[in-house]
């Protein structure tokens, strides 16, 4: 089996580690480690006897909630089987355009998503930077970036951003991660879309619900641009129980603010500890992950990691920019991130 | 809203009949009344814990048990988020053939999927035989049928097809309703496919085991063609519990034995009962469900059966061939098509 250019990939890991999927300790995918929320299983549950009917074409259930949570009218938002089928969609967009900037290192799905439609790629280095003051640009091109961005956990700030929109045809931000930041702190554009007809945000809900497995997130754009999007896809993209998820995610003020009051002090305390270690040094991070960069070689570290303690950290060799120098680790309870620093004592020894 | 341009729309139904979606009874999408089975539901169950873990982008379990039903190496087979995904995947192939004649009237969902990259569209009316023998074709044309055919549930026969894999550079066929059949009435392609690196085949696994919900369906075709679909879309498209879903069913034998039990004398008495009413005459159908051909304007009809019975059935007015004159029905159990004859003869008094 090919080594993942992806997180979350635990069949791999597991048989490098040689103990089933359940038993790996997955800090590779930056997911929450407090979800699912039972209000999340609990619609599940609920809609399992409405599986024998499609899915509503206009899930107007979900589309209704997504419209109250970010004040937004629904034919703004266009709910998708996971971001990552939206940003499908959007490649095909992107490559009407001469080039395509992206903000790198970059995640792979981006790379993938624009060669499916020949888009042609500009990279724009971030590392050294903590700005993108300075992207160049033409008439007719494009900018892709996620925000906070990832792998890196650097977050571009509004301002920093808004001057992009003047300048790029078309703008899409990815803020898949936006949710882990408290409304205060968030940078999101969204309040802005509608002054912005080349605008283009991309949401999901399935890191900070801790609900991967099931796919759900959704786009936010002009709804011309949306109606587009919609003829290049089937009308039933959107599972079910996903749907329902959503919905229930969405209303779930209680999960937001454990989540808000877990992340600053787990990812503060995991910061400290890595610090601690000689040889790491992580890199400040807005996100619920932390980019670190490494003495030792980190495809070394990630398995002796798998064989010796069952932890999968995500090593960066898909990454060209970073190679065999980084590891990126998600932000885990307590107790997790303790058995990582741990684990990663013993095998740096 | 708008009026449903495929069945199986409670909300728009429901709308109609004032009554919730749940108390529908619905003919107009053709999921059998069997499902889901048993197996499914606690398969689905059993992953509720994992839906915080990425779908594996490999679905090596599903590829197996696909691979097993079907006899086939696994290469040859790519699960699906529905089958619908995989016909949009197909749309964008079919677009670089000159053009790709249908047998019409055609599935609505065809349309969308070829219009979606400008493929050029020849049809090839069905009404009135009961071969393609005859479809013409030229160097550079493909071909896009469903077998059984869908709203006629016509089937071509294995050698009424196989001439059209030496006449067309690319033969589609949508064998989403062929597991109806019991193995050996069925005439699928899949046995051949090994001997024609022309032949896709798409297969639905919702249909049969009723959980168009859920979405998950599958393409067979070589491998290379595989390898290049699967660049265009994400790597996560079949969500964790549809992929659990999948290999439970594939191995429910039980449940398959006991849907080719139930269909051929359901149908048989559907259609008798149908024939029996003044102004109806059904079609013979191979599949699970039946067109009615009607004296009386079918629109008016749904609408009373809806308004007054909350029975829906589905109009053939987005199917240009057809327009009011007919409408569909699925196959459902004995005390349900029960229902439907009297509600119908109470209607059309």
């Amino acid at each position: 089996m090919g080594k993942p250019a992806h997180g979350g990939n635990l069949v791999w890991a597991s048989a490098l580690a040689g103990c089933p999927p359940s038993a790996i300790l997955d800090f590779s995918a930056s997911i929450s480690p407090l979800g699912p929320p039972e209000s999340v299983l609990t619609a599940i549950q609920s809609q399992l006897s409405n599986l024998r009917h499609y899915p509503d074409p206009s899930y107007s259930d979900l589309s209704l909630s997504l419209s109250h949570f970010h004040n937004l009218p629904s034919e703004w938002i266009l709910p998708g089987n996971g971001s990552a089928e939206l940003l499908s969609l959007v490649g095909r967009e992107l490559s009407e355009f001469e080039t395509t900037t992206l903000i790198t290192p970059a995640f792979g799905d981006y790379y993938r998503a624009l060669a499916a439609y020949n888009a042609q790629v500009l990279e724009f280095p971030l590392i050294g930077r903590d700005s993108i003051n300075g992207v160049s640009t033409n008439d007719d091109s494009a900018l892709l970036l996620n925000n906070p961005h990832n792998p890196t956990g650097v977050m571009f700030s509004r301002e920093d951003i808004l001057p992009c929109l003047d300048k790029f045809a078309l703008v899409v931000i990815d803020e898949a991660f936006m949710d882990f930041l408290p409304p205060d702190e968030q940078q999101s554009l969204i309040s802005v879309m509608q002054d912005y007809p080349n605008l283009v945000i991309l949401r999901s809900l399935t890191k900070f619900y801790s609900i991967p497995g099931l796919r759900l997130g959704y786009a936010i754009a002009h709804p011309d641009r949306l109606e587009r999007y919609r003829t290049w896809r089937d009308p039933w993209s959107v599972n079910t129980l996903a749907s329902a998820a959503g919905v229930a995610a969405l209303s779930d003020t209680e999960f937001q603010a454990s989540t808000w009051k877990w992340l600053p002090k787990a990812r503060k305390e995991l910061f400290e500890g890595l610090s601690q270690i000689p040889g790491l040094q992580p890199l400040p991070s807005a996100a619920n992950f932390l980019l670190v960069q490494s003495e030792h070689s980190c495809v070394e570290v990630q398995h002796r990691l798998l064989k010796n303690h069952q932890i999968f950290i995500r090593d960066c060799q898909s990454f060209p920019q970073l190679g065999d120098r980084f590891f990126r680790v998600a932000v885990r309870t307590e107790l997790d991130n303790k058995r990582l620093l741990t684990a990663l004592q013993s095998v740096l020894l």
